[in-house]
């Protein structure tokens, strides 16, 4: 990589066990907010009622009538929720920290996001909402959190199987990142040490799910795969995701994690960096086979055709992402390529023999 | 690591052959300014203004009247020269950015940075300036450049030793992230590539100073280096180095060269990720070892005695550097420690045997 642009985000970050409870008044304090509206789920609403029992007194409003995707008409009952505000704090996953995007979109209110997944929106400043069936994405520092207070033990009751798909759709911002189109050489760093991290976590996960080591290595992995993807962007990978999830309703990280390594296998002729970077985050040679092996122990189905979605359902989507496929993959996208990757992901068969 | 607390800072960078020329008119464009304050120094001088010719009309001040260190009269000088502006363009290396740095120290105008020489110091939050012998820092974000356009067509000509020096310094920035105070999974990722570049570039630069190769990865090194500097500060190294040079009156760069395969012999055994992160940077396991080979092909001197210092001269300065040693440093700081490191360092013997 010899030249490159990077907009560096300001974002700060508090990381440890116990961090919530220790250190959110004194962040909160920091940014010198007084009336705060706090946005949590149903789920969630406990821990976050602890972790702000110290300053409830300052908490003007709570919002939970958190959904997935951030309708239109949930972003509006959260911002008039916020008019007393000065401050939104977030507590609970990727739709939380979503819908207090969707309010600093429009209030400029700072946020404090504390997150409970592994999405890792909570260092980016993309945002996004849903009308009816019609998602809009958009991209605005103001709703980029000021601070991001990560507590592994807030996580440590998050299930398995979902610890899994969010931890192993983690790894695919951080594969995605060394070829997306505003990677740059603090990204792609920030990339490889994430994959560590999250391979570290999900090797122990099933053993130890509430293991503080296991947690702390899933937490950072996905804050470092979120930073990657802030700066970086999305590639191939998740234009394939996103139209096969557009088309036949495939569930978000299964799917993510059953096409990556077919991705990576027709990528990795011409993309040597993120080979080597890969094969050091893993510590093997065999990167496709690494990454394939990872998401099997873990229980990640073959193929797309476990999902439901049929052979013929191939050749309608392949106009459809190479009409959205980057310019500067780095084997250039041709339908025959996209017809060879979908088949065998399709199938299951092994990646290395599915390039065309 | 794992509790850590990181401010990102925000910046632009702007990399790549040529890019001083291709993109300095649209990045000061970007930022809406119409009156520039070029800085730099006479060496640079040519440079500067071809780099300046296609927006000349908007230079309202040019100063060129850079020293080393900063002299607060300097500072002055240089501040009365940006009455009139909106921007500051510096081009050039450490000094000049420093001069930069004081003018927005109390100005608050924005700084577009081109540096040519391995300084590091446009990426980070850091003004110093001397008054008399007396040197002060501080840290404050408004001497943080806005944007730093990278260029490695402008150090094709910075002489082999003055880059090696550099070049070696920054390496010593790039160890010392791993285990500076404000050290973070960021700021570590960042400077194990540092690392990786450097090298790479250093083991090049003798056999082809002009090559883009060469040039781009020591830039892209320093840029790196820099960056985790500017996050994590400096640990035990920088602070043994600070109390020698202002002691003995010793060169900054070969003081680092020679000291630094010394403090890290003393904080192996503590600091087993530095060693993995440096063991996979330099490709190979004796790090210690490594790096000493690195300076000894670079024609850094063996030991310090070659530089003037004395044996006796190594008991005078062990409380200076006490009274400083950062308390959490990997192995704790002692006198008897603080001794091996400098006998060792003085001497020149096997780093791997000056050790308590």
């Amino acid at each position: 990589m010899t030249s490159f642009t990077y907009d560096g985000l300001p974002s700060r970050i508090v990381f440890g066990a116990g961090a919530a409870r220790t250190t959110l008044l004194g962040e909160i304090d920091q940014l010198g907010a007084e009336r705060i509206l706090l946005i949590s789920s149903g789920a969630e609403g406990d821990t976050a009622a602890q972790l702000c029992a110290p300053f409830a007194e300052r908490l003007v409003s709570t919002f939970t009538d958190v959904r997935p995707h951030v309708p239109v008409e949930v972003a509006e009952l959260a911002r008039k929720a916020s008019a007393d505000a000065d401050l939104v704090l977030s507590v609970g996953g990727g739709s939380t920290t979503g819908t207090a995007k969707a309010v600093a979109l429009t209030t400029g209110l700072p946020i404090v996001a504390v997150p409970t997944t592994y999405a890792g929106s909570e260092v980016t400043p993309v945002w996004g909402m849903t009308d009816k069936a019609c998602k809009t994405t958009g991209t605005d520092r103001r709703v980029l959190p000021r601070t991001v207070v990560y507590d592994p033990e807030l996580t440590s009751t998050l299930p398995v199987d979902l610890s899994v798909a969010s931890g192993l759709n983690a790894v695919a911002h951080c594969v995605e990142a060394f070829w997306a189109p505003r990677r740059n050489p603090v990204s792609s760093a920030v990339a490889e040490d994430g994959i560590r991290h999250l391979a570290n976590g999900l090797a122990t996960i099933a053993g130890t799910p509430t293991g503080m080591a296991t947690r702390s290595e899933l937490l950072l992995g996905a804050y470092l795969a979120g930073s990657a993807f802030a700066v970086a962007g999305s590639g191939l990978h998740h234009k394939i995701c996103h139209v096969l999830g557009g088309a036949f309703d495939l569930p978000h990280a299964r799917t993510h994690a059953i096409v990556l390594p077919y991705v990576l296998a027709y990528n990795a002729p011409n993309a040597p960096e993120a080979i080597d970077r890969i094969s050091r985050a893993l510590g093997r040679t065999d990167v496709v086979g690494g990454l394939r092996a990872l998401g099997g122990e873990l229980g990640v189905p073959a193929g797309l055709h476990d999902l439901g979605m049929t052979e013929a359902d191939i050749d309608t989507v392949i106009e459809d992402i190479l009409s959205i496929a980057p310019a500067d993959n780095p084997t250039p996208v041709t339908a025959d390529g996209l017809r060879a990757i979908l088949h065998g992901a399709w199938a299951g068969s092994d990646p290395a023999r599915s390039t065309p």
